[in-house]
């Protein structure tokens, strides 16, 4: 090795040893006689003190080392007189007796300190000295740990980890396929997976019934803010298990991860079927780290002559505990912020619960005192807080409510990004009205078991149809999701019947695990996880992107690399393509 | 669960407990008034007893299970009175209280037992069916543990597992890309990974200065045999390193390896540099399970009036030890065997060195036994041996040689699959004299660095130019291989020149590399591994195809999904591209 230590590694205990230390020059000072450098790797930084009254050859070599070289340097370590608290290797220096140049810098384009002045494009065109800046780097050191004991508590609860195929067959359910044009076979194509989904269900066909694999697919979609066509996946599944145990074994998981990575110990998980959640948060992923649950307000608001709550499909509010005290201003903000475009609601009204037992509100001119107090009191409302109520089609105001309610907790730092609350939504329902396109579609994937008793549903209501599917939701980011699987050949074919598959459209794409469910197909089912997601929020953030050594942009390219890019006439040809653009 | 135990786990200390098991029924047998069923799932068999005077009716529907049901039995643990030695639960059975049909079978194409009589191609098709066979089973659950311990090791040793891109950048040096279009970049595509040796070289700029990956690696070639188009690798790159450090990191990897899985404690590896294994056995990939190094004789041999001798740039040969005795026929196999146009000899020179001390050649005519014994003098050959000796140009006369050395290992019996000799080869030539386009090509790959003292004869003599390069070979199979990397911009360059590419060439193709370079880059080097062909070694079998779930066959087909396949005319407009073929 070129060096006997790391530069995180020295300590009183190393007093009087001659080391070798390399590394980047991370700074140098000169002080009268005395250059210091910090030398920087992965590990830390040590300080090195050259001397012109020692060497005078060697500290004017120190003297013009830039930024960034990648230097060794062999010196004894000594005591520091000034120590340094805030370095690991802060009670130490090395008074420096060689000194050799492994590399020269060119001045970076930004500064490699914890706070850049580098913009995110320049940075992502130099991803490789962007990685060398603490938070970045100690997110990819995550990001190793993650992964780490993510496979750890796998392997020990006795699944196996299978590497299914990346080159597979295109099949048009779902997102769109990456596809990869075959030399070998002129005029065809892979697909590459943007889940192993069916692969692992042929894998619990073949009877290894625990699988688990972190692995790599692809989705080739109109990208938004924080989506990479690229992604990774912590994929499972296990055979002869109910919902139940998915769930304990899973939520064991996430548990293992936060104790592990963060030494937080969760609690237990709560459930809430899908109906509640969209009932009193107004979304499949509600933030739990605070309350204000939704109250359905029709009784207590309509028939009252207000038309806008009259005309209403939905009157619903919920209670900003402790907001009662927020001025016109903000409350003009918080109107502003339900009618966005992007949330879409008419208008907001609010009730303050005043510190003197009144009411004050902005429909003061339709309900009375008496009326405001019965909403108060539906709503466990008492003097200092304030309600907000929307009204509007079911669908849409229930997401608007739950927009306000996340905007109120953002404004009253009830997301404490060192808390977490975990829960399980489940009892999704099977399918998904597409109004484009007039058919249904599969809520999860086509692959997802109906509950036994709504079997029947699938021919005569199946917008009523509960699946047993399920996803784990942490303060409002959903993590992963999964579910029983349908494991008989007929149920399946029924599956493609309601998504509108013909026989012969069926057969043709999924034949093959059609085929594999008249081979002793066990019960199984199982979950995925968004690994890059779950990084994220163990790191304490909400872009992925930070957590990826080499992400591409939102316009799906790498910067740095300049791709995707043209290829050549050559490769053109023996593919057996042209472009037609 | 639906099951309390697996079909693997019961023995006499579960006897009388009650418990429910899941399976598939391996094989049933009715015996007057009883049948006894094998359930079978991943850990194992055990027997299970229905008798017809206890419960008619359950019994009866036992009788009618076909091979591969899926079953859920209840029952209580009885100790058996036959015991079955042969099986981990052989000890017990269970007595059946209940069984419950969890899924049927129709008659599987093939047995599915160790020893089935399916083909190739039958098995592939239904490949869920076979990964049930005993056999199939155990290699998936061998690379489990082969993918655990290595990342057990590389964690343990402080490297970090950092995923990069599989979307990334064509570039035409080496095999062919596969490439994928981007529908966000009409006209544009991306290319997959065949390695992911520019990113882990950025890594180690960034600072990482040990990185890995087990990563799924694409090469489009035209499929030999026992390749396969997507393969899995073990990835490696450590910084501040000489060749050294990276040889005894990895042979500590492979230790590793073969002493968790196999029990097997390897010796130190050899190191053999290129120019040696070619000598002495032909290959720079030689198997060291037996000796029988080659002997170059011109001296001895040439100018002796026999024209293939004297007219030849190479004679060699081996001293066949112990094959003395091989008959005519035996004889006459060898000679065919090296005649055969894929190994391409003129013809075979034998000595046997005969018990009583005298010789017995193919070319007695020219050479008498004073002659002869001054060979097998230089052989080190005793009675009961026997000299093979080939000639020609020197590269082929060499290559043949080795082969016969193989071949005299397989019929003595000196390849045992349970015997490990482990070597580093080191010191590959940097260049490749590549006839066809008529210009040198990169041995190993252009980022390899040359020997420090040999970088003048770049400009000179680059076929005399030695790389910091180097392979794990074991039982003659290339485990893995790399190098020490350049480091600097202008080495970077030269490198690129020497291969013909223009500068424009090499800055379109790989800037981001050159520019980094530019930027304090650090020594480094690293290491591939073949993570199929390693785990196929450590199963005892040559094919890697039996040590992947789902592979391809040799023209790159799954033929169980069918696939590559067409994809729709829409996909295709999307993708801006058409058919050419």
């Amino acid at each position: 090795m070129l060096r006997t230590h790391t530069c995180g590694e020295l300590s009183i205990s190393d007093i009087d040893n001659e080391v070798r230390l390399c590394g980047w020059n991370q700074k140098s000072r000169d002080l009268g006689g005395m250059t210091f450098i910090d030398i920087r790797d992965r590990y830390g930084i040590t300080q090195v003190v050259f001397n012109m009254d020692v060497d005078e050859g060697l500290c004017k070599k120190a003297r013009k080392l830039g930024r960034e070289y990648v230097i060794c340097v062999e010196g004894k370590v000594i005591e520091r007189s000034n120590k340094n608290k805030k370095l690991k290797t802060g009670d130490i220096e090395i008074i420096a007796k060689g000194l050799k140049i492994l590399n020269e810098s060119k001045t970076p384009p930004f500064t490699i300190e914890d706070n850049t002045d580098g913009g995110e494009d320049l940075r992502m065109q130099y991803r490789y000295l962007d990685l060398r800046r603490g938070p970045i780097k100690r997110n990819i050191e995550l990001r190793h740990q993650v992964l780490q004991e993510t496979r750890k508590y796998l392997d020990r609860e006795g699944f196996l980890d299978i590497e299914t195929p990346s080159l597979i067959k295109s099949t048009p359910e779902g997102a769109r396929d990456f596809v990869v044009p075959s030399r070998m076979n002129p005029g065809e194509f892979y697909a590459l997976p943007q889940s192993p989904q069916t692969f692992k269900q042929l894998l619990m066909v073949s009877g290894f019934d625990k699988y688990f694999q972190i692995v790599k697919c692809f989705r080739d979609e109109d990208l938004r803010a924080d989506r990479q066509p690229e992604f990774t996946q912590i994929d499972c599944e296990m055979s002869f298990v109910e919902q139940a145990d998915v769930l304990q074994t899973f939520e064991g998981l996430i548990k293992h991860l936060f104790a592990a990575v963060k030494n937080i110990s969760l609690d237990e998980f709560k459930t809430i079927c899908y109906d509640e959640a969209m009932q009193y948060y107004g979304t499949d992923k509600p933030d739990l780290r605070f309350g204000m649950p939704f109250k359905e307000m029709n009784e207590l608001c309509q028939n009252n002559g207000f038309n806008v709550f009259d005309k209403a499909e939905l009157v619903v509010g919920f209670n900003a505990n402790g907001c009662g005290t927020y001025s016109r201003k903000n409350l003009d903000a918080l109107t502003n912020f339900v009618i966005r475009p992007q949330i879409g609601a008419k208008g907001l009204v609010y009730v303050k619960c005043n510190e003197d037992g009144s009411y004050k509100s902005s429909v003061d001119k339709f309900f009375d005192q008496n009326a405001l107090a019965n909403w108060a009191k539906a709503m466990n409302a008492k003097e200092g807080d304030l309600l907000l109520i929307l009204a509007g089609t079911k669908g849409q105001t229930r997401k608007a409510l739950g927009e306000l309610r996340l905007e109120i907790g953002n404004r009253e730092g009830l997301r404490d990004n060192n808390k977490f609350a975990p829960l399980w939504i489940t009892d999704f329902p099977l399918l998904d009205w597409d109004e484009e396109e007039n058919r249904w579609n599969a809520m999860h994937h086509p692959f997802t078991s109906p509950k036994e008793e709504d079997i029947p549903l699938m021919d005569t209501d199946p917008g009523k149809v509960k699946a047993n599917a399920y996803d784990m939701v942490i303060n409002g980011v959903e993590l992963g999701g999964g579910s029983i699987r349908i494991h008989k050949k007929t149920l399946q074919q029924k599956m493609f019947n309601c998504l509108g598959f013909t026989e012969e459209e069926a057969q043709s794409q999924f034949g093959f695990l059609l085929n594999a469910f008249e081979y002793g197909a066990p019960p199984h089912g199982g979950i995925a996880f968004g690994f890059d997601r779950i990084t994220a929020m163990l790191g304490g953030k909400e872009s992925i992107r930070e957590f990826i050594a080499f992400p591409k942009n939102n316009a799906g390219r790498d910067v740095m690399l300049n791709t995707p890019s043209a290829i050549s006439e050559r490769q053109l040809k023996e593919l057996g393509i042209n472009l037609s653009c």
